[in-house]
């Protein structure tokens, strides 16, 4: 299981007065936390005004690089800002996101292939969010396609098929499962990403159902997250997830993570 | 989700010493505690020697049945057993179990068709315990057509695929979703149910695998278990699991139980 860890996100009050005011002991000590308890990606959202967008955002990505040595996940939907992150980062980042709307499709994807960066395709277009897991394939695979055509590996792709609140519509938790048993068919070596706490939006026992929802999605071949790790029981699913597939040889990280008091969460 | 509650089983000592000292309060107690955590079935086997199991079966039956509404899930791989339990069942049980195996696909299925009962077919023949997921449902095919032959509606048959240990062999839990997978496709009108707890025997911290593992086969198609009622979060994520699926209307399922402190095990 790929994370990313998301707890770096400028639309929360915390981190925006932290960006705003430059104070990297916040910004340090989140990623710090995140990648001990297991994050593969420290996500950033500055969260900021376009104008002055892309020079938060280098700083986050600075900020986060000097604490730890996870890559980040430069986190916006204005390429201005994914490049002012790109141009600081030091290894492969992976860029939070791509899509098939016309102003994040190719030049979110000439980002990468210059910066060589990883990339998360949300499988959303200009008429907007998909409904059924046939739209979110069909949109998978443009995506695919033009990610080809600029260069870039299936194993760079993240395909996020885009959680929907059960709360909101009851039957977009099922559309969504199917859309990652399809993608993962049709696109063996791409990876299939979502941001998992939007299942529970607006529902009470949020964390329960983010849990479920993660080895539900895991079950159908979801092999990325963006999502809280220090939520200890929410990483719990992701490592007896991993064990139950089959991904954890003689099951010792599983046995290793209980005598390490890592699943009581 | 159809749940069968597991724990009036006397290959354990306790329902054992019950069984056989005919002592109705335990299994009263057991029956009652089941029902009200939310089993629909309460299985009962007797686990005593097969001369004296067919009187053993009869009584817990009976027991069982002055106790709680919910019907029995009569277990027993002796038809013998089985008979003399169906001759005092009010209402429909379920046979657990059938299979492939000469000795119990034509007499269980017999049975299950003279006094209208469901059934579950284990994915097992003569040839013993299948590894992969085309094996189990190639055993699964041929279950269903002997039962249709035999007079059994897809939908009074359940399908186990038997789960088997992930601390003995690795690749067994993946095989297996892959068989829940397969088998809700070729048999949408069948259930698909199976033994839970057999995921996690002989492994540290058995109930977080218990409970992954359930979500993870309700995501393949699963929609029955033989479990612990008394589990309260594992009936938690069966709970979270039916509306993640989209057959909670409102979630309304959800938010009662979550307000009613049943979600907190």
């Amino acid at each position: 299981m790929i994370v990313v860890g998301e707890r770096i996100n400028g639309t929360g009050a915390r981190v925006r007065e932290a960006v705003v005011g430059r104070k990297s002991g916040f910004v340090v000590q989140q990623a710090r936390l995140q990648a001990e308890a297991g994050a593969n990606y420290i996500d950033v959202n500055a969260g900021t005004e376009p104008d002055r967008e892309p020079e938060d955002m280098a700083w986050l990505v600075q900020t986060v690089q000097q604490a730890v040595d996870a890559p980040v996940c430069i986190d916006s939907s204005n390429p201005a800002a994914l490049e002012a992150g790109l141009q600081v980062h030091r290894g492969r980042a992976l860029l939070n996101s791509a899509s098939a709307e016309s102003a994040r499709r190719d030049p979110v994807l000439a980002l990468a292939r210059k910066y060589d960066a990883r990339v998360i395709a949300l499988t959303l277009d200009d008429a907007g969010l998909p409904s059924t897991a046939d739209q979110r394939l069909e949109l998978a695979l443009r995506m695919a396609e033009a990610a080809r055509a600029a260069g870039i590996a299936d194993d760079d792709l993240f395909i996020d098929p885009l959680v929907r609140p059960i709360g909101v519509e009851t039957e977009q938790g099922a559309a969504f499962l199917d859309a990652v048993g399809a993608i993962r068919k049709a696109l063996p070596s791409a990876h299939v990403i979502c941001g998992l706490s939007n299942i529970s939006y607006r529902m009470p026992g949020r964390r329960l159902l983010n849990r479920v929802f993660l080895a539900m999605a895991m079950a159908r071949g979801l092999d990325a997250a963006i999502l809280d790790p220090l939520d200890e029981g929410l990483m719990a699913v992701a490592c007896a997830g991993e064990t139950l597939l089959g991904r954890d040889e003689m099951c010792m990280h599983y046995i290793k993570a209980h005598r390490a008091g890592k699943l009581d969460g």
